[in-house]
């Protein structure tokens, strides 16, 4: 498998593969193309704090310069996936900050969405237990979502007494499981149960618990297996066209689809079609 | 409870308590910082006319300012909750009308809308019976919407000659129930049944026509009990947020949510966590 | 029945009738309002071509100003929808030609999807089996979409090596059946069945195969018999209103439907209203 990039290129920034990178804040392993990130304070509900945001703010931020992600598996230590801002640190504090500090605070947890966004990798977030408060908006965040039964998400905000306007909630639930039902959880917090987010459209699927982990991983594979340039153009094309009218989108994509038409990845496929096999990818 | 803003802040404007309107041509209390505003012609399944249609315009536009209300209820008298723009005392003097009184009724009934989703209070439509044309609008505009099973909504438009794009339809209903169905009921005019409308997100729930009254109340109550002033932010920018791009919302919901940050409603909620409490919200 | 503009309209460009031409690439018949465009190619299941993309395209330009045609049926021959754009006679030569002709390729496919939401005639397809690649675009740039239990539809072209992004797929599917479900498909090609798909919302009906030709066209001879001038409002307001805010798309419907209360349609649903008649629509 050909990375995404020249491993020389000029434009690299802080890192060239993701498996050399040793976050503090969350674990993260590598392996054939794909990159697992695991929140893991399991005995806290996977809890994010100022650290981790910053970390996976700039964990996603370098991703697409990365050489060995072609996929990335989001999801949470034992059985929970993530339980959102920790009240002790980052609530409290927070209570007590000046504007410029509160600003750059949202900025940043928002940042982590953009990045993941911007990223072309598709992630796939793995969804067990608590899903809530900005844990909620990393699922959102993410490109595809599997879930279990027991997966419990919220959007929080409101019982802590702020807007549901976090992280691009406002924007990013209505497209996902429509503005009416979007509507009611960022106003009221309530748990959307697993049952309600697959017939919304905000789980793509349900597995069982102990069958999650192996497939997500078996979803972000075959993503991993697939023409990765194209993924990524997809994904930018999913992004860039959000608030584009259809004749501007159509356009966008007219230019796009012609980039991707001069790859090797859309020989190779035509190639393998003709000799009756499957196609190879190499992201390039 | 505190009023969303001062009582004598000289913003204010046509009224400062909504308990102290008296609209003529639909009916409206206030109790716990709820509204319930009621069309009341049952006998008639509760049409608009040109009177009721700028009364409400105007009782919305002032709503902002109120000092009394927290949440809205949307209700009709009766078994039916609003048969839209009454045949003869609308269609028939629009059909004589000059091409400015034309455009003058269509942006007064659409400036109906325009006032339901700029108000920060929450909207609760209760919606049963008959809900059609114009009425269905003013349900679409709400926030959220319960129903019964005997509610029968109908976008109307197509069936007196007219487009389906009327006070906002073509955009609003697409957003909620996607672009395919909406489509469809806009060119039709069909019938959406109550068992559609709940598994398509139209309704956020339905209840038994007896219960619906008490549903729709302990629902705006429960919303008026929460952050109000961070419920308008969230309502402020599910509207603010319709057409940005994906990085433009995220933007904007740092700044609205660092806003959020500075109110003692969030200082109430983290203190009321840590002494194991139940925040009580004031709204400021 | 009156034709949409007059017959003797200067602003006339390559037909009047519909009936009148005579497409090489794909089968069209005309009647009673209707016009009923075949892919038939059905031993390949029904492929597009270089040709059919552009005689699809100029056929699609051209109906704004048809006079006998207010509703469109497009369907396959066989047991087929369309299988998208043929691998020998499409895909083969476009891995052999440079930019600029790789662009004014994906500029024409892009430009029948263009002009299907541009012409002012509701577009009903009606799908049965494979429904695939651009097959599916075709789909999905119809207004309303019928399909059988049997219907296979996928966005095939991560298959080959390409994006997600073709003729409008990353704008146009989102709105349709929500941006997870959306993402998912685009990204894997995976089959969407005809269950997902009326659960999603992208079919608005199955019928039974021996079934579907009938209810398409009994669909579509319903939208004739409406107000063909309004409809085409509506039709042009759900494309204009794509990315617009709440706010300007509440002014375009004001505008939009004032000029729809000039029409005659309009007097007509009236006054059948009050002599307790069906209107009769002439469509002016």
């Amino acid at each position: 498998m050909k990375p995404p990039i020249p491993e020389h290129n000029p434009m690299r920034p802080q890192f060239r593969a993701a498996a050399d990178t040793r976050p503090r804040h969350f674990a993260c392993t590598v392996d054939g193309g794909i990159a697992t990130v695991t929140l893991n304070r399991p005995e806290r509900k996977n809890p994010l704090t100022f650290d981790s945001y910053g970390e996976l703010r700039d964990w996603f931020r370098a991703l697409p310069f990365a050489t060995d992600v072609r996929a990335v598996v989001l999801r949470g230590a034992g059985d929970d996936f993530c339980s959102g801002g920790d009240v002790h640190e980052i609530i409290g504090p927070l209570t007590r900050m000046t504007m410029p500090e509160l600003l750059a605070f949202t900025r940043m947890t928002g940042d982590v969405v953009k990045a993941m966004r911007a990223c072309p990798q598709p992630i796939v977030a793995a969804i067990d237990g608590v899903c809530a408060g900005a844990g909620a908006m990393l699922a959102l965040a993410s490109d595809l979502r599997l879930g279990t039964e027991r997966a419990r998400t919220a959007f929080l905000f409101t019982r802590v007494g702020l807007a549901g306007a976090d992280m691009g909630a406002c924007a990013l639930l209505p497209r996902v499981i429509g503005q009416g039902r979007a509507a009611e959880l960022l106003f009221t917090g309530r748990t959307m149960t697993a049952a309600e987010g697959l017939a919304w459209g905000f789980f793509n699927a349900l597995h069982a618990p102990e069958a999650l982990a192996e497939a997500a991983h078996t979803l972000a594979a075959s993503l991993a297996s697939g023409p990765s340039f194209a993924h990524g153009m997809t994904k930018t094309m999913l992004n860039q066209e959000w608030a584009m009218t259809v004749e501007q989108a159509i356009e966008a994509e007219a230019q796009a689809q012609a980039i991707c038409m001069q790859t090797q990845d859309f020989r190779r496929a035509y190639e393998a079609f003709v000799a009756k096999q499957r196609p190879v990818f190499e992201g390039d």
